[in-house]
């Protein structure tokens, strides 16, 4: 889908683009004003896209962070990037959601978490974190 | 508090650290495994961070990606990050929450959503945000 609409082959409300990459309203938003930033080049997650690709995406991503604030004058914007089913992705194309916020918006800004029983579970944790590296 | 963690001043569970970003075990994780990635220099949000910076960072957030991955098994790994207490930003040092997701771990995938009232609308909060680009 989301090539598609980078082949300007779907319809999407359009705010930026440029060679790289295409930030456009989400159909579905969080809070209105949700913009999704996308590679126009296909990667189905982060993990695929290389520095230059990213590098893109994220200079479009902080444009439109500034474009909420200034031209929408949200008061902040939170970025979530999902990658596999388990994470919520749904569309496998790599895509950025960035969500103006306002003072009193009414959707949740933190969530629930959980502790580590005790520093011994925490250090082998990250221990197995570091042996995928 | 990152700064001083950054600096070596604070205890954290370090799994991944260079020049110029450093990553550790969130103390409050959604999931455990959970890491935030951030820049040693000082930006307090992604608006103002320097492009060579935010590169360094995105690349420690995908070895950490592949980390948990490889090294969690975890299926799905969601990124979360937050601009100003509106967006729920509690520390104000650019940080990104990397958190591992598996496919039965409880947590949230998706959330709740609104729909423009129609095109018109749509269009007008599109234009808005190009207003501020």
């Amino acid at each position: 889908m989301f090539c598609r609409i980078a082949a300007g082959a779907a319809a999407a409300a359009v705010v930026y683009e440029d060679d790289a990459t295409l930030a456009f309203l989400d159909s579905m938003p969080m809070i209105k004003g949700h913009v999704l930033v996308i590679p126009k080049a296909h990667y189905t997650d982060l993990g695929e896209a290389p520095a230059a690709v990213l590098g893109a995406v994220m200079q479009t991503v902080q444009r439109v962070m500034r474009a909420q604030r200034g031209g929408l004058k949200a008061d902040g914007v939170r970025l979530i990037q999902s990658n596999g089913a388990a994470a919520g992705q749904v569309v496998p194309h790599l895509h950025f959601h960035v969500i103006p916020r306002f003072d009193n918006d009414g959707a949740p800004r933190g969530w629930a978490h959980t502790e580590y029983a005790d520093d011994a579970e925490r250090d082998a944790v990250a221990e197995r974190i570091r042996t995928g590296l």
